[in-house]
């Protein structure tokens, strides 16, 4: 996202408005105030960035103070940052701050349980283009934060051929074949099959990467087994974390998750302010 | 959202980027395809007219029937729409329709669970600012179609006394007194209060309604009973589906629930596409 | 206006478009120059920061310092503020500068002149949705700085029913029941009536304020009275500065006027420059 | 204005905001109403085609039909326009729709009113730069309806060298040099002065044009005279309709008056709505 | 350029800025007229749809033919478009719709005359990142018209270790083994050699691509030899017509070349107009 | 280009995506680099103020400086700039600041060839409007800076009329005629004509420019002959290197050419990285 600042500017006026009202009416233009960010579940931190670049674009001389990076794992009432400005500034980027670091935080700590679940197999975990619109960036930086992997950020970054493509290209080989004759330069060619016999056809059509979509878990190790390591494969459909232990225990190198995504529960954070004494002469 | 097409339209630019390779390599420009939408779980839906105002973007031909409006409950493996047009404009939209859809109709159903375990009191659920930048009208319609009620929109559209604003003004009463004298128009306000004392001590000087923040039962109950109905009140503050009922049984008028809108999961909807036989010339 | 500056972008870029080829052929990149701000006849300031924000934009050296702020009455002649910097940036930003400060100041006079026709009734002018396009959140601030209350700034912070509304809901009682029971939970309802008649009726059936439009002073008068204080009414239609005291006795709360914004003379106000000997290297 | 319909939508969205509440709550999505236009006092006409383009934006299917072009005499009471279309688009378009038609026609009428009282003499009037942000086009169109000519339109279509050049430039003669050898093109240079004297020096210098500044109207008169039509003259400063026709007589070709544009009134025309019976399918 | 459109507004507002003032001095609205494309010199075609989507913006019923698609080779002389519509339109989109044609064609002529001198190799032409600021897409489409392959379109979607990076990250392996371990899932490594030793270490070191860097062609053939075909080798560096040939045989598989877009000179098409005699009534 | 920044952000946009993932996964955030720009032929600079633009918008504390400002002619080998900063910054703005000075630098070493082949003669170079979209600003400023002039910016500074004016005007006194008679005040009349006939029958007709376009050398004498010097003339048409002098011979003032636009192929120049050593705390 390089720019990152028009994304946080057109998010505080969809809140803000026409103004802040309450703060005009009760809060004074030289009230100063401090907040303190502060975890209330336990959670994997992401966004650790985000309240500085909020604040700054409300009052430039605030001052914001992070004492975790993103990926930190956090106890439930650990203090991880401060927060020193214009009351007006504060109580006007509150609200964004903490719903992008919740949400971001949500992601990151919904990750981090998959990846733990796959702890000593060689599987990882992937993201998937089930994010949020406008929050994309943000939401995979959130995927890398709690140990995950990503996966193509958009339809042009990552060549992936699934049923619908093959059906209307005309079979498997014939849609590998003409995705390879003219593909850009850079890219790998991902393949999606629902068997072990689709998979190896796959790769001796010049598939780079197989994608084994809703396999059984044996499904899942005969195609791994036959594939025999000439390619990377990914597992996907229906993960959860009672049911990615056992597949990554088939032996697949990825298990992409749409969970971590779009249904990670907001992580919870507050942030709580208390005026301060003394006026600042800017 | 008054211009909701470029809502939409910087949305498909995230996704599709350069443009989607693996369609213009495996696709051609003159194939058709069909898709159909069905709830994959229970669900109410929301977002009803996505589909038609995505695609319509990619396609100005394509034709979108949905069967079922905003609001509707939904259960396991109900079709609820189709879609046809050109296959390229269909596999480029899938993903924003689908992930939209996903999300609003994930808070609807949460937003008419809370409803409904309510349901013989009087007590309506109230949703929050508690929204994902860029999302924010798109999710209080959801709300509106899972039955809750939508707080304010932004700073700029209520006024809501809390306890940083009090303890700036110099107390609660001075912070409503402020307030009211200056107070635009059309709006109320409403004053955050932590006892049925302070709730009394708010009405008396001018509130126009009550947020009972992070209250007991009990301490609900007699607030809601020494405020003799003056003015609503508004519970809040850590409610969740296990508590909601004993809350809505205090008499409150609104309880307002963050989770509906943060942490909803996505509702399950699938989107299937056929090819489709015929070649239309446009 | 949150993004104040992109405004204030738009506007130079409107009025310098491919740049300002007078300047450029005759003053150097180097010439510094002096302006100083002078009221060519009676007028209340407002608008008092814009000089600092246009020429920031132009001159990020550029020192501007005021005399006087929002809602100052100046007496002819006064010099009110000084804008040091490059030549070449006032001369670029001098006509951007001018327009907005005289408008807006002109705005401020003609509300304070209505307000000062009403002086020792209760009643106070309110402005209305009468205002240019791009302007209005400067405008009716601009009518605050005169001593005026403002209206709602838009169609979504305030519920005003109409003539049309009414024909459409099938009566008055009709569409105030529609609009309070669905009401976004911060927002008043107003109702637009034109009799005393229309105002009891009105105000029993849950109208928080009224707007009583077109009446006759006679008929505000007994208007008044017979609401009897239990909403806050504001008088509509044709107030000029002939007519508002009489308004204003007659005991409404609110006299709301168009021509304070619509019709209100810009302000004499002009910007003289000198060239400064020394050439400052930045 | 290349893109009219960007300026509009933004227009529409500033008053919009995040929804009409009250249409919305009173008013159905298949009600249709039609409404009127009618000139309240004696009005020259501008910005006729504005309505058909608000109107569009909010409903595809609204038909308006305007009975008068810009530039037309309106007697009051005249009806010059209709418009046919959905109830909530009306109701939402109608402010935005008589703002501009009421500036513009201000300006329109303001303008006739300058150039009927030069009538028989050879002077024109012209517009200047004193316009508001955003709209200068529009009123630049505004006042050639009212039958007046546009000066330059922003500080890189016309060199215009004013004192300020002129004493940083070093002299007179030396600005007209300056701007003559590197001038762009297509422009001619005009100059700034303020006796006959200058007049003539300017003239000899190369200058294509003269603004004569705050000359009495002897001394209008004797610049004209010794000019002797070499180069066309405008008078320029504190023009008022007492003044315009007395230094029209002195023989000048333009006279630009900052009035039409900064000062002039609004045009009195009302939007009267009625319900229309039938429900149309689209 | 998912939003073609809005990049030709752009490019219309550069041209047209405050309005096409010749035309609208001399051309009545309701005038129409016709143009005819023609190749002035021989050229392959890329931009086919450019005037149709740049005249459609100004009339959206002017109506364009083309007659021959992007990629074809056209003879000096040759008529292969149309377009009818309102005189105004056509005279305002002439000199955009002609630019971006003669841009394009000319780099697809370009890549054309490289593609051919390669003919008999196995050889193909790439493009560079060496492309004017906003043009890259249509840029790489007309190379791709021309014969050409695409290279990556951005910094995002194809990695490319060279020298920089290997001195920073320690050494060729150390920057391959960091680029290898942490890339993104769909994207292949290429680096950056400059002899045949470097390729050979590269190809051990896990590069899924060679980019042989300004070496002479013995050098190149050497690597091509020693590489064995394990990966696909990129030769780049000072190309030009007269040595692509020479490159060509050394047996590498891709020759990237800058000078195909960044020093094409445009190709000669002209656009004639002529009035039509009758005047349509849209 | 009044905000060049938002022109280069978006250009960098383009460039970068969604990252630049090589420097991501090889470079750390603290690594800081040199460069030095060095011309690789002979060329006449221009652009120079790019780099720093450049480079801050990525480090706002990168270091740039030129050695030689626009319109400099530099030997081959000439190192003229250097930039120190992150080590990320500078490789992702590196390819952006270099793809315009190659451009604009080819511009202006065109623009002087031709300047150089008319020395001697009275003729100056003019350029066009076939410039490439986005970038007329710079392309015309790159002309200066090699010694041409500028004709107008678009359709809006400058009057010029054609043979399809003329055309549809129904001939030449009447197509002078109309755009005489309402003129924006400050724009003078170009007309194009194609024989010393149609030249003086244009200057009679009030013409205040003329365009000869496509005629040979003897006509053009003919015309400059028979116009006498009343208006400044303008040769146009297929001009190139080879046959500018003659055409500068005839006596006429300005010689329009497109190919310094659209034509010059890029000038060459690198930048060459280096690692430092110190690694800064900002």
């Amino acid at each position: 996202m390089f720019d990152f600042d028009a994304f946080l500017r057109s998010s505080l006026a969809e809140d803000i408005g026409r103004g802040d009202i309450t703060s005009q009416l009760t809060v004074g233009d030289r009230q100063y105030a401090e907040g303190v960010f502060r975890a209330k579940s336990p959670l994997v931190l992401a966004g650790a960035d985000i309240p500085h670049r909020v604040f700054a674009l409300l009052d430039p001389h605030a001052q914001v103070e992070m004492q975790a990076a993103d990926g930190t794992a956090l106890e439930s009432g650990t203090v991880f940052g401060t927060v020193r400005g214009k009351a007006r500034a504060l109580l006007a980027g509150e609200r964004l701050a903490l719903n992008l670091l919740q949400h971001l935080s949500g992601i990151a700590t919904a990750t981090r349980a998959y990846a733990e679940a796959c702890r000593g197999t060689g599987a990882r975990i992937l993201d998937t283009r089930k994010t949020l619109p406008g929050l994309r960036l943000l939401e995979k930086q959130a995927v890398v934060a709690g140990g995950g992997v990503n996966h193509r950020f958009g339809l042009d970054d990552g060549i992936l051929i699934k049923d619908n493509h093959i059906a209307i290209a005309g079979g498997l080989e014939q849609a590998i074949e003409a995705a390879r004759r003219n593909r850009p330069l850079h890219l790998r060619v991902e393949v999606e099959v629902t068997s072990a016999d689709e998979a190896v056809r796959a790769v001796e059509a010049g598939a780079d990467m197989l994608l084994l979509d809703n396999m059984s878990n044996a499904e899942l190790a005969e195609a791994v087994r036959r594939v025999e390591g000439r390619v990377p494969t990914e597992a996907s459909g229906g993960v959860d974390l009672d049911t990615v232990a056992g597949i990554a225990a088939t032996g697949v190198d990825f298990i992409s998750v749409g969970r971590i995504t779009h249904s990670a529960p907001a992580a919870d954070i507050n942030l709580k302010f208390r005026p301060l004494a003394f006026r600042s002469e800017t």
